[in-house]
């Protein structure tokens, strides 16, 4: 299945549109074919889209046809994370009742996109409002991760069904958010890639908000190369700082810093084993690997796990906007919105002081190395019932958090791409952050790393399902 | 008194000091003269640094000599509102007590006007932590208000020795800040120009925060093309978005948008006829005068009044920073900070997000004009005997500021020239507000106002004690 069509990378989807060796409803059509083999079991969109993507397509390929051209995107299948507005589409944003019509208006980024004529495959499960990193949701129910096929095992969030769509091959790019990791958790978790842009590069208008301050849009896709591609393909638009896409660099050019502490405490079996061997192939192939902790690490996780920004944003927003909702949250969503609610004003105003200056000291810390090398998520993905027990779930949900949440509040982007299985067999993300507004050169190295590490497929090999 | 050199224009003081018909010791004597004569009974400063300014004076003067350049400020006596961090001078912000030395660092404004080797005459008094419009503080006792000889009338705040130390002559800019509107109101008055600058146009840095948010640097200055000067001599270095100085453009090629509603509510007897006065002579000099409500003024207004941003935002402060302080609190302050600690952290992030839609419709509304005319201050300056009975100074305090915080919250820049006399015989201040980052341009159109209308010595006369 992996010779599918929307398993080649985007690139060569690309080419292949524009010389009439692919059409985009043969795309459509293949991730719909993967939909009605695995969809139900896989239980990745909120929304399944496929008729509507499949006709749109036919017309896209008439226009591909008459030579015309869209843009980089045009007839590639994508699934949407069902946080972000789409005409046409109903928004839920994970919670129990479909949202008000004017969060069904695009913004910026979906706008970008769709005038580029992507297939639209569907919108895929989020956590509730996007408050959590295992994927779960009392209202929906939680996507499968692809890689366990006997235990249904988390799938990693907020961004619950955006690995998921990758994998069963639904969609080719997946669009999702990162606040305090949920694009890279579940790309971690799911064995594929995931960028976290910097705060403020691309407008989160009309993205139903967890956290105003800190929610970020981010891509996940099969490859880092994918993710170049696809960045290459909005960043143009979406930022105004206009920037030419960096050639892929040596390894032999590049510095990383690598930290000794934080990152590495408490990892499952074989996590911490497989990053270190793949920090050691960079090495042998010429990069230089120096000691880097990144400072106050503790006291941001610390801050994280009194709340945050997020805990207080998101009350503010429901206060505001939907305070209907309130009564209905998913549990775990609702226990820490609470928590907020005694929060004084002026511990929120303190609390976004220390996190500008934990911007500040990050920013100048990574100053002397080209990018930061961690493990992406320090847990392998939970088993559903391992979550039951009171108190289990807001235990793994900050543990598996814990990695990428500093990237969030040290204002840095991040990206991370798969590098091995854990020893329960489940794969394993390597983190690479690097300093604001650097997100192109930083899937440079990227490319960089997977050009030498391999790709997803030559890593993982294929889901247990094509055995 | 007014031939004395520091009641020059800055442009001809600049010329003068360098074609050696002035010196910058000749120009911190004079002030220290006019220190001498009046400045007890002004009190304008809490720190008079005048000994010392005078002996830096001569050491610029043989710099001169030399044919030594250091820029625009160079030998122009200035004074500073004491919550400006300047090194070995003691910042109090109003206080009961000095701050911590880490108060006395200073940051990227006086950095900047520093290397120009301005002559510091001292630090001029502010309202407690510049929470306040009337001028008055508990613990030091309020500057006068020049332009009335027989009472004591408060000199507007919080900038409260800035506009006092420009009329006597003991400096020829003054360094204020605004977040409601503490540059404009003791500029309009005590009868002189006030630049209020667009937020995050210049770093806030190392200047005693009142609010994290809507603090902004500002000038005061006896004219509006003094003010030009002084910006143009700070800009470059301050901002990242550099521009050319705009030409003062014709009147007959600018249209003033002029509201019908909230700004003229409520005036002290003189006020709206002075400014109606002055837009009908801009009008017969071919301004294009239109009518031009903002919208949701009396939202804003209201925000205002339940504390907006910087009761919470000062209450964070100081229980982060200074919690040892918030006992002493002058009452009128201590009231308003007390009322922010019941708020819930959510209330404060709604507010944020009110701001945030407030600067976005203003903008919209300004698009078809240059520039709004309305009254800076709709009240006389009170007497402090009227401040007194209970109840008196809130009401007074938010009528002084309700027609400047408007800019504020709004995003906008504003400016603030003397365009007349009340029915009590106080300045009448013109304000004109202008869209964000128009901060240069707004400078040029204020020019051309006080070119048709005249300067504040044409316009107000010298003060009661020259009489």
């Amino acid at each position: 299945m992996h010779e599918a069509p929307i398993f080649l990378p985007l690139r060569e989807q690309h080419a292949r549109l524009r010389n009439g060796s692919l059409s985009a409803a043969q795309l459509a059509e293949a991730a719909a074919d993967n939909f009605a083999r695995r969809g139900e079991h896989d239980h990745a969109y909120l929304t399944w889209n496929g008729e509507a993507a499949v006709k749109a397509a036919t017309a896209t390929d008439a226009v591909l046809a008459g030579g015309g051209d869209s843009g980089p995107m045009m007839g590639i299948p994508i699934s949407i994370k069902d946080i972000y507005a789409v005409a046409g589409l109903p928004t839920y944003a994970g919670a129990s009742r479909r949202l008000p019509e004017r969060w069904e208006r695009p913004g910026p980024m979906i706008s970008t996109l769709m005038r580029q004529l992507p297939s639209v495959m569907g919108k895929t499960h989020t956590v509730e409002f996007a408050f959590g990193g295992l994927g779960t949701n009392a209202h929906w129910g939680a996507p499968r991760n692809p890689w366990d096929p006997r235990e249904h095992r988390a799938p990693g969030g907020s961004s619950a069904g955006a690995g998921v769509s990758l994998v069963s091959g639904t969609a080719a790019l997946a669009l999702g958010t990162d606040t305090a990791g949920s694009v890279r958790v579940p790309a971690s978790m799911t064995g594929v890639a995931g960028l976290k842009t910097t705060a403020g590069r691309w407008s989160t208008q009309q993205i139903v908000p967890l956290s105003s301050t800190l929610d970020t849009p981010g891509l996940l896709a099969r490859s880092v190369d994918d993710l170049a591609f696809a960045f290459a393909a909005l960043d143009g638009e979406l930022t105004l700082q206009r920037s030419s896409v960096p050639a892929t660099p040596y390894l032999a050019d590049l510095t990383f810093g690598v930290p000794e502490a934080f990152f590495w405490d408490d990892c499952s079996p074989g996590i911490a084993e497989a990053i270190q061997t793949a920090i050691r192939q960079l090495e042998a192939a010429g990069a230089r690997i120096v000691t880097l902790d990144l400072p106050r690490t503790d006291e941001t996780f610390a801050l994280f796990q009194q709340g945050g920004l997020a805990a207080v944003e998101l009350a503010a927003f429901l206060h505001t906007e939907l305070p209907e909702m309130i009564a209905t949250l998913d549990p775990n969503v609702a226990a820490r919105v609470k928590a907020a609610d005694d929060m004084p004003a002026w511990e929120y105003v303190r609390r976004r002081g220390v996190i500008e200056s934990l911007c500040a000291s990050a920013a100048a810390s990574l100053a002397g190395v080209d990018a930061l090398l961690t493990p992406t998520v320090a847990i392998t993905p939970p088993t559903l019932a391992s979550l039951e027990p009171e108190g289990a779930y807001p235990k793994a949900n900050m543990h598996a958090l814990r990695n990428t949440v500093v990237g969030n509040f040290m204002g840095l982007c991040a990206l991370t791409l798969p590098v091995g299985k854990d020893a329960a067999g489940m794969p394993v993300g390597l983190q690479i952050m690097a300093a604001p507004w650097q997100d192109a050169r930083l899937l440079a190295i990227g490319q960089a790393i997977e050009n030498h590490l391999g790709n997803s497929l030559e890593i993982l090999g294929a889901p247990p399902w094509e055995r």
